[in-house]
């Protein structure tokens, strides 16, 4: 960071909000531990850069960035008479800081790949709960309020809601860095909006328009960025990629990976191996997780171009010279009669057997929606105390607004497309 | 303009676009022009300004960056294979710089007070007839163009339609004047995606979201800008005010105003004045007109703070000082028992007649739907050569789409409220 | 301004710095009052929107934005232990809400027309110890620390030095707003670096090329903007034209203005007619040179355009459709050698006298240094609390940093070039 | 990338240029081979990001921004007549867009640490050689151009020279993603001013404050981002990390390594290793080369953190985690009086021989200037044809404009400063 200051104060030149001050010790002594420092070498986006050259933002600059409004809200609601301690505006900050250490590189892509039956969030607890061991206790509000275990419900809110910091940041952020300009959301008009009611954070009503426009634009993003089409063809061959490794290694193929990856490449982990603390290496699993970034995916998977296993080799070699698989997408699910003529082409062309076919092709459906209602939802403050949640609030009951789309894909060589 | 060019092509910088060329010597021309310099002295958002001091914008900056959408869309449209003329490519050029060439000074509120029973389209007409003479004929086809007269339908679509180059540049303008960042439209992207199908204009269907995020942001800007509360309450006094002066001038009362406002302000000035080009002062009116501008209204208003009338010097004071009147908005209209002894209380305060205290007290309505489908649709336009409307095409069918929301509200001086 | 707090902070909406919030009551107060209200209709930069067509931002947003960097000025100065009290934070920010106050319309153009001899500074002081009357003693200090009179010499350099918040906010937003993005200071570094060192704002050693790129952007700006040759040729024609009109007014021939603007020009305004409180149709000097704006010379110039004198309707209209003059700069000062046949064409040409063709004709010299030192210096704070001035500081020891550069121009009608 | 149209035309959408077309052919297929994507890997600012975090771009976007100048550069000097045929404009695009081919990873700090002996350039132009074949001939234009081989001399000149496209890109680019706004260059406003005189590229003299501002923006941009003195430690590590692995290395200790690393870190490479063609591991070098990227590097950095070389692992760690090393800079050589007793401490604290501590301290000097006359230099176009260079063509003649800076600096572990 770019300290312009020696005393406690802390600054940070950020292209998206300009300077943003660190007034908080701790989060500053956080920033500083290598398991934070390691957010700097995992993209926020994954392969979103195949499509948005610009998207190359790590998930340390969006961690900063929500530190940055969070401070902002906290400002805003103790204007507006909300009861929050210095102890819980610390610990507060400190968990939107860490909300998201639990990531691995390409985390969304490759959650079930590296790591089975654990989701993110769970390691972030994990790797909280040991940064609260090194910090002698300083953590315990924050993972009180990360877990939802806080009294003060509104201040997990904060940290992880329909309208959260962590939300508010990655969207700005991705829009600046994708150069998606029209993604763009209002946090500074949303954060001045916001108050505590009856302990839950509620939206003041002339902040209406502001959170549909918030909602629609995070579709929109997700349709125009996260769910883009080339952006999944090459998730998809790297969730692929890594899984003829791990077969192939599982297999007692010797497969190359980087030391660290080698370890969750070749042993099936399962939760107990992280909560049991069971070495490897000599090492604790949580500590080895907590190094991997994408520098392990992608030096591994160059080397894998040249693999002896001729499915890894194409594989690899596609995702590294961006040789996308073609993408077709469609509303209905497609059906045997389609994939099986196909897959019958990759074994023809590919000299591959039905099994080994299946790496070359894959079929999901995403989904989308731009608000989720459910337990989770935002809620409208009127004069009169009234709290309506915002698919009631909403003068036009945008009837789409919680409408789950859901979208049918195939991703195939694109070798096959000439036939 | 920053000419940095001394041959036919100029360069305007400007702050939203950056530098805009403009390459048609017609437009060059027609830029130079009294009528259209006059724009400089007009600003886009009137009003507006009261809420969002940055939105002091023209609405001469906002014609040429309107021609600089037009000069990208017409490179797409031609690189798609669209037929359009070089003629014709100048003359939807000059068609947009002068689509405005009409409005007069705070236009959108004034449009009734100043000249009755003639909306600015069909000013705008009479300019661009009285241009064509001048410039001897070269604006014909612009000319028919602008009235949809020419054959080629898509070319009037791009000067006027719900994805014309008008709504385009002031809604990314007016967006970035007024600091309402989250306003931002994605106008390089949509013209990217445009197209002509069966000589309509039609967006791509990679389009869709897009366009959903377009008219969403069109709605949210009403609601945030040129509906807000505040913005309306300043130009019921506006309204008020010139209601008043014009009462008093045709009553023969002296009212100081400029010359050229006295003109429209005495006078009733009908349709016929301006066809049959009546002399006033020995100068046709259409030539008045295209000279009045921001000036003669705030110039005579300001003196209007000390007319002997107590009424007009009220409404001039409380608008140029900025003592806006309290607003109230509802969903139901508000009905007589509420308004009847807010008259009375301001015939007591203000002694004045129940006729007069009309100019104290305004009801009206507003209406915002994102989208009005009706003749002027958005379609998109499929692979297979389908074409739906935007409202079919959309996977949300949002609902609230094309709904029309009415609000009402009630405009009062702000000494009501202390009793 | 957009309030979305109803309690004492005041947020205002700005294209350049985003949300502002308006802490200060006081400043709240003045705010509001007519006075500064009158600053929304004067533009910051008067002519410049003939070449930059979006510069038409207004003193009121400036001088807002001035109060915003004071904000953050006062922030860092009391984070590094400056001692500031509570009253001089109030003081130094309405101060700096005011240090304009007292200028006129095109103010550097027609400071002279107007009014003369009494810079535009003296009438601020005037204005301002008007409003401490009306707010009972609240501005004495602020007063006082614009006079220079206060004790802490520190506060009147944040107000009115080489590095105060007036220029930092009026070179960006300038930049900002002619889209002439090179130009862009580092006003928020530049303020983390302020520090005071024995009562006088000094900028941290780290701080130094901050501060040479600000004095060379602001030198870029002068002659980008500022001084740009067809800026000076327009405010040469509308120097041109006040001073015919004050002529013929002042023979007694009949020329249209408004009523305000009346005063200015057919009375030959001095010192004590402000000072002491002369009566203009009933009313003090100050109290109606505080309502003239924007409106009273471009709705005079408008009329003037049909002046029966040839010379004032020649310079109105050249002015009011933008015939602006041909320019000519060199580094050498003109003859009279080149000059007087140019005079004797515009004789023959226009039919004028001698003495008249001096309205079509102007010669003069511009001056532009980037950094001025004499009393005003910047001062540079080194770690061993050495101080040195910053032309001392920087490595380069910039000799240009305070080389004046003085251009020569001389303007007159196009036609004269075509013979 | 961001791919609009599927006809010939390519869209790559930019956070800085917005959308960028891609309209040669050649150049599209030249972004899609290997040696380019390879790009995407390499960070522009290699460890800048360590005190600016947003500063994650890549070599990929700049060289597709150069481009994007590019074409706005020959449309500029074709507009004014310069003689540039179309083959001559894709050449000198396709060199442009190859420019960098050469650069390895964090390259400006490990050109002597990897591959000793062989400048970039030299890199790039065997890479554009290689590509010159498989493209069968259809860069040799462009390689002549690169080589500044090709009779018109000006098209090198926009590839290499104090006014290339791959300055006005990268000085724009990096100020957008560090946050530093202030170190923003005019790049449209000096394209728009270029011209060709005598086969020579020259800037048109309206354009000389555009020039000086260009110039100083670019010294800012070194003393704030490029020669930061936290980058400098930062660089300082791994120059020495690498050094001591290849120490070992080439020693026979074993030091893990990607296979590509190990190549370049065991064999001692040399330029006719390149030239001749040597296999290694049965390929050749420069193909080998054109695959190493940041990863390899960041990879085996991470392992080496637990080399049982404590001086290794030692170094390492302190560039993961950002234990950066304390810098003092000064503007005279640090004397060996100084240097002795520190060296001694390094040695008593680590445990190390005399040789070995010089790994933890480093002395160096860097040098700035905004300028740097010689050949290659910027020229300025007056009306009369007259041509002077920029140093004596700006009105202060800058003296410091070409002076060189020279400052001395020296890193050590911050443990030495607590004695």
């Amino acid at each position: 960071m770019e300290r312009l200051n020696t005393n406690k104060k802390k600054i940070v030149n950020d292209p998206v909000f300009g300077f943003m001050t660190i007034r908080s010790g701790l989060v500053f002594d956080l920033m500083e531990h290598p398991y934070f420092q390691r957010l700097r070498r995992i993209k926020q986006l994954g392969l979103s850069n195949m499509v948005y050259p610009g998207a190359n933002h790590s998930r340390f600059e969006h961690a900063l960035g929500a530190v940055h409004l969070m401070q902002s809200a906290i400002d805003t609601l103790e204007l507006k008479g909300a009861d929050i301690t210095p102890e819980e505006a610390e610990a507060v900050m400190a968990a939107i800081l860490l909300h998201d250490i639990g990531h691995g590189p390409f985390s969304h892509t490759l959650e079930h790949s590296i790591v089975e039956g654990i989701p993110h969030e769970e390691i972030s607890l994990m790797l909280m709960e040991e940064l609260n061991r090194q910090f002698e206790g300083r953590l315990s509000t924050a993972i009180r309020i990360f877990r939802n275990d806080y009294p003060k419900k509104f201040l997990h809110q904060l940290v992880s809601s329909q309208l959260d910091m962590d939300r508010l940041d990655y969207l700005r952020r991705d829009s600046f860095y994708t150069g998606v300009a029209e993604g763009t959301i209002g946090s500074d008009r949303i954060i001045k909006m916001l108050n505590v009611h009856n302990d839950r954070l509620v939206v003041e009503a002339k902040g209406i328009y502001s959170i549909e426009q918030y909602l629609l634009s995070r579709r929109f993003m997700y349709w125009q960025v996260y769910l883009h089409k080339t952006v999944l063809s090459a998730e998809f061959l790297l969730i692929n990629t890594l899984r003829r490794a791990k077969e192939l290694a599982t297999a007692g193929v010797p497969v190359f990976a980087t030391p660290l990856l080698s370890i969750f490449l070749t042993g099936k982990i399962s939760r107990t191996d992280f909560t049991e603390g069971q070495l490897f290496d000599g090492r604790p699993l949580l500590g080895l997780f907590a190094e991997l970034d994408d520098n392990d995916i992608l030096a591994s998977l160059k080397q894998w171009q040249y693999s002896d296993d001729k499915i890894l080799a194409y594989l690899a070699q596609s995702l590294i010279t961006r040789r996308l698989f073609r993408v077709r997408m469609q509303e209905q699910p497609f059906t045997e009669a389609e994939i099986a003529p196909m897959l019958r082409e990759i074994e023809r062309r590919f000299a591959v057997s039905p099994d080994e076919a299946r790496y070359f092709l894959f079929c999901d459906s995403i989904t989308n929606s731009a608000y989720t209602g459910g337990d989770d939802t935002v809620n409208i403050l009127f004069r009169d105390d009234k709290v309506l949640e915002i698919s009631e609030a909403s003068d036009v009951k945008i009837a789409g607004l919680s409408k789950v789309v859901q979208k049918f894909f195939i991703c195939y060589p694109k070798a096959l497309d000439i036939k």
